[in-house]
């Protein structure tokens, strides 16, 4: 086997190397079926276990109530943007999207397709540097829902309060689900590409509360409308398969180490290991607010560019890939969910203090 | 590791045992690159590789001219059903299907939410046991595309001829995609599932001409436009990594097998072996036409149900799995699929003469 490398990038992140080992060790023949899991069928009991399975993991490490359906989609986030309006939206209904950055954008432009979308909060200004405030949230009374983006990749800020709002709160947790316990009493919906967090990409989570399944409008496309999936438990067609194979085992491996707890006490151990880092020296400088700081994305300057694009260029030589932030913030970007590695944190971190000892 | 048994299932389908081995030895950690295939950003060189090379060999493969983009979506077919008549249709304009089966049907419904729908043929009074003829289309002179189903899985009848057709044609090619050679000059657009074929569930490839390819309406979502999936390679949103990984390698498999010649050549010898079987004896009764069989899924009955209840209890104990049929037409249905053994097939129709002996 090659050697692994440390993969810091934005997603798709990560697995769990026990994961990926039982994974491998299956590959060609599941033990006891006799055929690979990309090959089962979706209507096999083997494979009924295995989304019950998943289904039943995501229920405690969540600690769901039976008030939610937990179903497994395909399309990411993207294709949750539209069929959340067109499915809680009445005809001109209108909706509260708090904009904390390029994701919550994309899921207002996809929601005013629909709908009348008030922009109840932005800190698009100062180029989302941070997560706004209860006080700031100008809430609309008649909005039907209410719309968060739970943490920022590109940014590199994350929620740490739960909004309090009077009508159904609906989140897009795509890059910090099952990084946290999440109390689910305030949320009516939340939703995830499994491909930071959960899984590979090709699936995505949607757990919705049974009120919001209604009857969709005649003309709805059938794969679009959450009661085709409810229904069919998200078998209307074939599911992706060996994705949701993937998750039932990270789910797995986060309840053997001690469930959501326990995962969020050691992804703030090793935030806190950089953040701490970045904190100690003027060389760096962190892009978040301290107190809207992600711990699943770390975006960080340095003095300038050049440095930038040479602190890339000798991070990836040294097996420390995709640290390069995005174009919208610059500088670096450390990617560090569920099952990144704390040693690959602190690689990261020697390699900062060698790298401002040589430049700064 | 286990034994493998011979999986006939309709769908997911088995794939190529050298594919299995090769995704297996690369699980953990591809070669040269230190993570999982599952893991690597889809905004990365290795995938830029491999999702070209996917591409590239698709075109090789079905002989595409540059007239045609190869996307590759999410959704399976079902999603297809309706961004078809969304995307093609303009306000109010009509279409006609041809109406060969469940997914027929599945396909018309969706597109009925959106234009004004002729089903232009229909051997659904007959249970579907045939294609239906050339001189039977009633085509609509002002439908902008015509529909069909290349392969009807449930009830085991394939065209053996392409439509002549004034119109775009467009295909659903789902469980007969590259198990031989298509004229693409007479074909606008083909879409399959990739499960049964080409690879994994999760994935779904979507061949078609540059021309139909349109600037969407304003309101429609952006996930739902081909335009966007065109503009960004298939890279809108994370698509899925995994699965388009394994659908390179399936179509390196066939590549090296011969091309599509070969592989029509071993899919006509696998369906001789078992059609030839049922046409010797009285005791099974093939389900679909003579002029209209499946090479992919071969539908037969027994001379009672309380035998064909037996048939696929022993057959299933013998490691012949997956041959009950669809309710639809009950009795059995073996699916061969390209990269199901001739030693399976073989394995069958000894199970057959056997079970006759002893039952007939």
């Amino acid at each position: 086997m090659t050697e692994r490398i440390y993969n810091f990038s934005a997603g798709p992140g990560a697995l769990p190397l026990p994961v990926l080992e039982e994974a491998q060790r299956n590959l060609v023949s599941l033990p006891g079926v006799g055929m690979s899991v990309l090959e089962i069928s979706h209507r096999s009991k083997t494979f009924d276990k295995i989304i019950e399975g998943a289904e039943a993991k995501i229920r405690k490490l969540l600690n769901l109530s039976d008030d939610f359906h937990v179903l497994f989609l395909q399309g990411g986030a993207s294709l949750q943007f539209s069929m959340i309006p067109m499915n809680l939206l009445s005809k001109g209904g209108k909706a509260d999207y708090i904009n904390t950055g390029a994701w919550s954008k994309a899921a207002i432009k996809e929601a005013k397709k629909v709908g009348q979308i008030n922009v109840a909060a932005s800190t698009e200004s100062e180029n989302f540097v941070r997560i706004p405030k209860q006080e700031e949230l100008k809430l609309d009374a008649e909005a039907t829902y209410v719309h968060t983006t739970s943490n920022n990749t590109i940014f590199g800020t994350e929620w740490h309060y739960d909004p309090e709002v009077t009508v159904p709160l609906v989140c897009d947790a795509s890059s910090d689900i099952l990084s946290r316990p999440i109390d689910m009493s305030r949320y009516a919906m939340i939703y995830a590409g499994a491909q930071k967090n959960m899984g590979p990409a090709g699936v995505t989570m949607v757990i919705m509360r049974k009120d919001l399944v209604k009857e969709p409008p005649a003309d709805m496309p059938t794969m679009l409308a959450y009661k085709t999936h409810v229904d069919t438990k998200s078998m209307y067609n074939t599911p992706p398969v060996f994705s949701i194979y993937i998750v039932d085992l990270v789910c797995q491996w986060i309840l053997d180490l001690g469930g959501l707890e326990a995962m969020q006490k050691l992804n703030q151990e090793k935030a806190k290991v950089l953040y701490d880092a970045i904190d100690a020296t003027e060389f760096y400088r962190g892009h978040a607010h301290t107190d809207s700081r992600s711990l699943m994305n770390v975006t960080f300057r340095l003095p300038s560019e050049e440095l930038e694009n040479l602190f890339v260029k000798q991070s990836t030589a040294a097996g420390l890939d995709g640290l390069k932030g995005h174009r919208s913030v610059g500088g670096l970007r450390a990617s560090i969910y569920n099952a990144f590695p704390k040693a690959g944190v602190e690689a990261l971190v020697e390699f900062m203090k060698e790298f401002e000892r040589k430049n700064g």
